[in-house]
């Protein structure tokens, strides 16, 4: 590190190794960390913390975990090293390590999967506990204490001001020319608040800085380390169709004008399926897009370079190294045409509604009337978390869901009679669409919607099977609003389970 | 009809009876009709309507049916006349009659359940075609041709903005110092638009009356005409027991400090047990409530009388006989403690989440895990609708669910395994109340849900049989997050459908 980042003088006497600082966390201790879509999360506290317990648990005795609250995902030095030395007891909101999906799905790790809008306002208000300590990565301290945020911004605003203490990790690795392209707003701690003025992804309500009051801040950690940074995979043919099909879809709304022609603001899921959606935008007719997201994604990038897009305002980066490498080139050109806010605001039902979200998000299965699963494989065992999706599907203008039409090869039909677990409901769900087509929900019953998805959205392969099921439910006796069989209704799961293929045996 | 309510000479010419109103709604036409909770719904031209599609239908020939958009439930001469000629092809947002609701279960009406916020913004951008006619019932029309809301404002704003032709009724029956009660918002037809400048149930952002180009009037009908005005039951046992754990439930909030003393605006749900609630809240220890919600209830007239509560908004009234002759007797009381807005404001996911609304929606059945069925009957059969409940559940500061622990004098247990449709997913529902006590999910992992709706919440007949499902889920084999039994979750439900009870022969 040539030069400090930390100007402030009281929290310059402050500066200790991450092992001195993991040590001011205690057992039981509710910790908020920063960290988005593997940006801007501490590289340094929580592995020096998950030796300490390592070393803790080794000698037998009460074990040492926390409670461990996050923006969004993190990473293997985070969520990755304490779960493996199973040193979280309580998780929220989000997380897609394996490890810690692992140790939910043991039933070791109490998972709370929040809508994540939520979460600042839940913890403000106290309904889950005093959050005791924070630990939070910054890019610089200023002369007088307030924080240049990172990379991502996610639920820092609130755990600074929830938590009793502050562990801050400086890290000098990030790009230092971020300074200014966050928006942090201090109007909506609790209701009742005033109006959230903000109507269009450009605009600024708030500061550029994190406030800190320096008293709180027990610990300054000095890192140099990389965000996660992965890597999307090229486009694949099935990606590449279903972003066609938005594409068409998109024109098609246009022209019926029933969207204007530099549409409404986007906000896409993560993951390289959304990757592909971004990349055929990018090469579709549209120009002058806006988007008001969770996450900037290289695909993002591309927008706006090419000018495609002509703003995106977010809560957190999620680029590979390459798309970190050609950010940072060109740091002078984005730097203001992204704006990084918290993710209550980013995410807002407020905002979703007023500015008119098209929300494009993935999921993990569909049934035949709408109803979406984005969380549970098998009805019981958690992928990831629902993330932002409930808050863009549920109060945007919009709500796009894409899948490919089967998993595993073809051993997961994405489309089942009913879906083993419901994040988003039939009244949020108005469009599908997979690499067969678009299924376009809106105004239509149930059965009419049934129809629609088989024939557009299924896979050849259970075509057949689902029309069939469909067709003896409106036969089964039971009411003809939704039929179902409520004995065979799950029975797709079940085989899966069993024999690994929720194709019947030959 | 002592003195006319129609001041505008235009529209004095365009009087006629209601056969002759009928006789302009075409076949196959998007018909918008007036009505919330059978308040302010039209009341003649819809029964001569009926009376046309009989008399067609009994020709033979092409059926005669419309699409049928209310704001939500009518009344008998309403959605019950146009069912029962089968007159209604496609129904939209909500019901609750009965002929209506068995031509859906009989698959002979294409009934499409929506949150009551999104109804007028999917109808302004065209998302469920265009609207060709609106029949509104309104109490006068002025000078200028502007209308006088009646008892129930609901999509009407949006209807006679959307239709290209308006049938009014002018009802006499409706007491005219309903005048200036009403606020009517011009600014979010479609987003992007400008924040919604409401942060107070006592906040007036609008104007006193319905704009209405009288050229799109076609025909205006004189009707001296009650509401449905239907009784409440008098509080029984169990609905006094849910009120007690609610009331408990909030003093504990507020000497937690989670709620402030004046609590946060209320939104009640509409029926029995709802109105029960209100009486219990009538006679706690609260003070200058405030209540921002769909729908005036008797028990909300007692609550202003008492001063217990300070302002209400809503959409509409739905009075008992009695809770009419009250509000009437003494309306000068009553004209500036009561609000009425159109139904997109009322139940603003917007405002829900700014003024931090206190949702109490009641439900058909819940599961272990916290998933919420508002709306259907063993999966398959519509009872009403999901309302406005999703609005307040799930933007709100806090939703609380209410049922009595068991339905069909014990045969039916409103807590099952897995419920067989899902209204509110796990995301959103916060607190459970039965009469046996309260279970408080928030912050809780699914397993841990479980044990507090178990123990907390459900029948004492059904507890074990609940926990021995879920011990047995726990060891089943699939994944910890949320132990099911596939093959089994729904048998509860296919048990009552093939003996009529949930529970197990003897």
């Amino acid at each position: 590190m040539s030069e400090t980042r930390i100007h402030c003088p009281i929290l310059r006497e402050r500066i200790m190794t991450a092992e001195q600082a993991a040590e001011l966390i205690s057992n039981n201790a509710i910790v908020g960390m920063s960290g988005f879509t593997g940006a801007g999360y501490p590289k340094a506290v929580p592995v020096a913390l998950a030796e300490r317990i390592r070393k803790h648990n080794a000698l037998g005795g009460e074990p040492f975990r926390i409670s461990l609250w996050t923006g969004a995902s993190t990473a293997p030095e985070l969520d990755g090293a304490l779960a493996e030395v199973n040193g979280v007891e309580h998780r929220i909101p989000f997380q897609s390590d394996p490890h810690c999906r692992n140790r939910i799905n043991a039933g070791e790790m109490d998972y709370v999967d929040m809508h994540l809008s939520d979460v600042a306002q839940f913890t403000a208000a106290g309904f889950m506990g005093k959050m005791n300590i924070a630990v939070i990565e910054v890019i610089g301290i200023r002369e007088d204490g307030s924080l240049i945020p990172s990379s991502s911004v996610g639920n820092n605003k609130a755990w600074i001001e929830q938590a009793d203490k502050i562990i801050l990790e400086v890290n000098s690795m990030q790009n230092l020319k971020l300074e200014g392209m966050h928006d942090i707003y201090y109007g909506t701690t609790l209701p009742p608040h005033a109006p959230v003025m903000l109507s269009h992804p450009a605009d600024r309500i708030g500061e550029k800085y994190l406030q800190c009051p320096a008293d709180k801040v027990i610990a300054v950690v000095e890192t140099h380390l990389t965000d996660r940074n992965s890597a999307f995979k090229a486009p694949d043919a099935v990606s590449v169709q279903i972003a066609d099909h938005i594409l068409e879809f998109l024109k098609k709304e246009v022209d019926a004008g029933r969207l204007p022609k530099e549409l409404l603001p986007i906000q896409s899921g993560v993951g390289n399926i959304a990757n592909a959606v971004l990349e055929g935008l990018n090469e579709g007719p549209f120009k002058n897009l806006t988007s008001y997201t969770e996450v900037i994604q290289d695909g993002m990038l591309k927008m706006l370079k090419s000018g495609t897009l002509d703003i995106a305002s977010a809560t957190a980066f999620s680029l590979s190294p390459d798309g970190l490498k050609e950010f940072n080139d060109n740091i002078d050109f984005y730097r203001d045409k992204i704006i990084l806010r918290q993710q209550d605001i980013s995410n807002h039902p407020e905002l979703a509604r007023r500015m008119g979200i098209i929300g494009m998000n993935g999921l993990i299965e569909l049934d035949i009337y709408g109803n979406v699963n984005s969380t549970h494989i098998m009805g019981t065992r958690m992928m990831n978390g629902i993330g932002g999706s409930g808050d863009f599907a549920r109060n945007g203008y919009l709500s796009i869901f894409v899948t490919p039409s089967v998993a595993k090869g073809g051993a997961i039909s994405s489309i089942v009679p009913m879906v083993s677990h419901v994040d988003h409901t039939e009244h949020d769900v108005k469009i599908i669409v997979t690499e067969y087509g678009v299924a376009d929900l809106r105004g239509l019953s149930p059965r009419k919607r049934a129809i629609a998805i088989i024939n557009n959205c299924a896979h050849p392969d259970y075509r057949e099977e689902l029309m069939d099921y469909f067709d003896r439910a409106c036969n089964g006796g039971g009411g003809l609003h939704t039929p179902h069989l409520l004995g065979e209704a799950l029975s797709w799961h079940q085989r899966y389970e069993e024999t690994g293929s929720m194709k019947p045996a030959k």
